[in-house]
């Protein structure tokens, strides 16, 4: 794995329960960048390379019971090994600012709320096979049952709200909010049940702040 | 990982280059051993379950230099992990003898001529995620240019003998042989170029011996 210091992009990550309209923000904040001139990389987890979008239509076409928790640990791993080589550090090396719906915050969360012993399984990989963190993460931070009344949580493809169930999604919310009061300096808590325009507003502040922040 | 005194089962896997016969002696010895009556389960690798199989269609199908060496062997431990939960291990705690066409011996030497350097990942990830070796494994030691010359490594289908070249093929053997002086009482080491009945039997006796040995 490179070095951190030798690449010039920025990396950001979008993450949040499903249905917390962090897509929709991710969006609007590459666009908003765009606008700004900027060269924006826009892409998302599981996913976001062709071969890692291969290795998505595992994890999330057909039944995703015929997977162990572990399996499926490695799988995502896999996944985000080839987005990290393909998409990832070649658009940081460039100088690009990288924008991601999902990274390893989602894996930490949605594996620890389904088992909470897979937790060091899911550090021990990423610290073999991925090794690099945002240098910010947005967590859209949503009440689950907010997030279904207004709606972003319908069923669609592949949203899996439904599938997991109210109680697991409250247990996602907190396994996130947990990550962001362990990594304050990396997560940055958003309150997402705010009007859509509020939140994209708030998120590109703190962006234009953080790239205007003075060097080190 | 259940402990293996547990398990009531032997696991038997076969290894060697492309083109050895190890394909057609696991058959022999399954058949063998059926006749006497013993319960066997034969299975290979990648695959040898329905998810397992589903990642080996990533792994032989299509341009395998979509994935890096690193994305690649997360993807043979998924599918690894996958054939050890759901065929491997039932059938050993179920009392069977379970025959594989390639285990992670495959994984240490294919990956470790493609790149020495991977080599501490694969036994990293083996640990982590594996963990279980067989108790007794057959090498079919072949010279990559006799396997060749007895028409057994013609390519047909997902045969990766040419694609490989004989170069590479020659490191692999390097590398069983390599296996099998560091691990004296797993590894078997057979010569495979003789007649295959002459292999066969040779396998078949050291399998009963095996299977006769006094208690420990």
């Amino acid at each position: 794995m490179r070095e951190r210091a030798q690449r010039q992009g920025i990396f950001v990550s979008f993450e949040g329960i499903d249905g917390s309209g962090k897509s929709t923000q991710a969006r609007a904040l590459a666009e908003c960048l765009r606008t700004e001139g900027r060269d924006v990389v826009l892409t998302r987890e599981p996913g976001g390379a062709a071969g890692a979008e291969e290795i998505r239509r595992l994890l999330v076409e057909g039944n995703p019971e015929r997977w162990s928790a572990e399996t499926e640990i490695l799988l995502f791993n896999a996944a985000r090994r080839d987005h990290l080589e393909k998409t990832i550090l070649p658009a940081l090396d460039a100088g690009k600012i990288v924008i991601t719906d999902r990274f390893a915050d989602s894996t930490r969360v949605y594996q620890g709320a389904a088992r909470a012993s897979l937790r060091p399984l899911v550090d021990k990989l990423h610290a073999l096979v991925i090794g690099l963190e945002p240098d910010l993460t947005f967590l859209i931070d949503m009440e689950p049952a907010a997030a279904l009344a207004r709606g972003l949580a319908r069923k669609s493809g592949e949203d899996r709200f439904e599938d997991l169930g109210l109680g697991f999604q409250q247990a996602l919310r907190a396994g996130f909010l947990e990550l962001a009061q362990a990594n304050p300096a990396r997560i940055c808590q958003i309150d997402g049940a705010r009007p859509m325009a509020d939140i994209s507003a708030q998120i590109a502040q703190i962006m234009r702040a953080w790239l205007d922040r003075p060097a080190p």
